[in-house]
């Protein structure tokens, strides 16, 4: 049977599968289907979250940039991040310090059941603090100050919509150290251009320096897929590509997607989006 | 009401939009369609070719990527390219012969009169002459020789299939002169993964050096779409980009994506592309 997105009226994007599970949770709507071409795939309030077959690409470009480009992260926020692809990601990293916030415990329980490719046993390493609660609450009440802060949120329907505020990225700026950086996802460079075009706005507002960086991933339809970062001080276009590849070496970290000149590359913007962010 | 490709089994893409025409050629399906999100949109055999909207992506890193690392394109033989959208990007350079052969007449009539846009007069322009014929046929018989080939073919399956054989980049290698290069696309990474990792064998095995090529397309879904370039002499890795600037700037080109940062970028593969043409 068929899954379709309905994240974009005009644009249907529908993937065959067997459903495995479908339900409501206090949240959101959660549907699990098993495909051929993505393996299994979470999908929230019909909106793809995350396949077992392309996670890898978002996953390590929410994760990686970040933690290679800080010259010493030991503490890390995680707002969101249900099906544990993040904090695996991070975890490759020796990092001191890791506090995941989800809001939904449900989808935590169904990526470990249903996803455990994904979350790879992350949830059970000693160095994770997990609370359920939602995120834009606790950066407001936390009296704690991150090295980075990762944002994996759903697109801004549903419970998501207050991370994609402006009030949200003053509260994560307030909850960084001196050297810190967030990253968010802003979807579909073409059918979410807006998000894009605000959130960056709104970052950039909020933030001394900050940057756009592009992926494709296969089941976030709509051409590159963005992602958009602010930085205290450390300028991403400035660091030495050397520097960044010992450091990529020296950890032998095992990467699907990322590698050093990738990074580099997901920084350049075409002419498109530099017109669009200007 | 919706049309949907037929492309993959088991992934479906649906635009939603008014039918403006529907009709068998003697060589395909054609279908036009006016949408929302991408404005017109053309349909061969049940696979997206162009739309307004994003056709730019791909006629650009089509042809400007060869026409500016290239010392002196001066002729240019284009296989294909029936819309019209890669003459139009050509012939912003000062190139004093292009040649360009369709099979199809059909699909250019069709392009005149439904997306003019598109191919913005370009048929009409001194400098091309049009060939009406089966390309694999006319590059086997013709005695020119060019700067520069230009392969902008449907997938292969239906009348584009030659297109994508050994035989077939045998031949372009001799229609080339001694510096000279060809690119072709080959399809979705993802999605079409066999796609490009045989034609980059192929091209690999006939020319000395060879390139893959990415670029996200919103409505070529599964992820980064691929083009293989082969070159008789030139490194494309080995170019300077501020040389490729100064032309660039010295045409004073309009593009809407192309940049020649975003030329370099192209080149950077991910760690999943690195294995599969490894």
């Amino acid at each position: 049977m068929w899954c379709y997105e309905t994240l974009h009226s005009d644009v249907k994007f529908g993937l065959k599968g067997k459903i495995l599970y479908k339900k409501k949770t206090a949240h959101q709507n959660c549907l699990i289907s098993k495909t051929k071409d993505f393996g299994k795939v979470l999908f929230l309030d019909n909106v793809i979250q995350t396949t077992e077959a392309d996670e890898y690409i978002y996953h390590e470009m929410l994760v990686h940039p970040l933690l290679l480009t800080h010259p010493n992260p030991e503490s890390i926020l995680v707002i969101g991040g249900g099906d544990g692809g993040v904090i695996r990601e991070i975890l490759k990293h020796p990092v001191k310090e890791l506090i995941m916030v989800e809001i939904d415990k449900t989808i935590i329980d169904l990526s470990k059941k249903y996803l455990p490719k994904i979350s790879k046993g992350s949830f059970s390493d000693k160095r994770l603090g997990l609370i359920i609660d939602d995120g834009a609450k606790y950066i407001q009440e936390t009296p704690k100050k991150f090295d980075l802060i990762i944002v994996d949120s759903p697109d801004p329907v549903g419970p998501a919509k207050m991370l994609f505020s402006k009030k949200f990225y003053q509260d994560v700026y307030k909850r960084l150290k001196s050297s810190g950086i967030m990253i968010r996802q802003t979807g579909s460079t073409f059918l979410q251009a807006n998000v894009l075009k605000s959130n960056y706005r709104k970052i950039k507002d909020v933030f001394p320096l900050s940057f756009i960086q592009l992926a494709s991933i296969p089941t976030y339809t709509g051409g590159y897929f963005s992602f958009v970062i602010g930085s205290k001080k450390i300028n991403f276009l400035k660091k030495s590509k050397k520097q960044i590849k010992q450091k990529y070496l020296k950890l032998k970290l095992k990467t699907k997607y990322y590698n050093p000149g990738i990074q580099f590359a997901a920084l350049q913007l075409p002419n498109n989006l530099l017109r669009l962010v200007k």
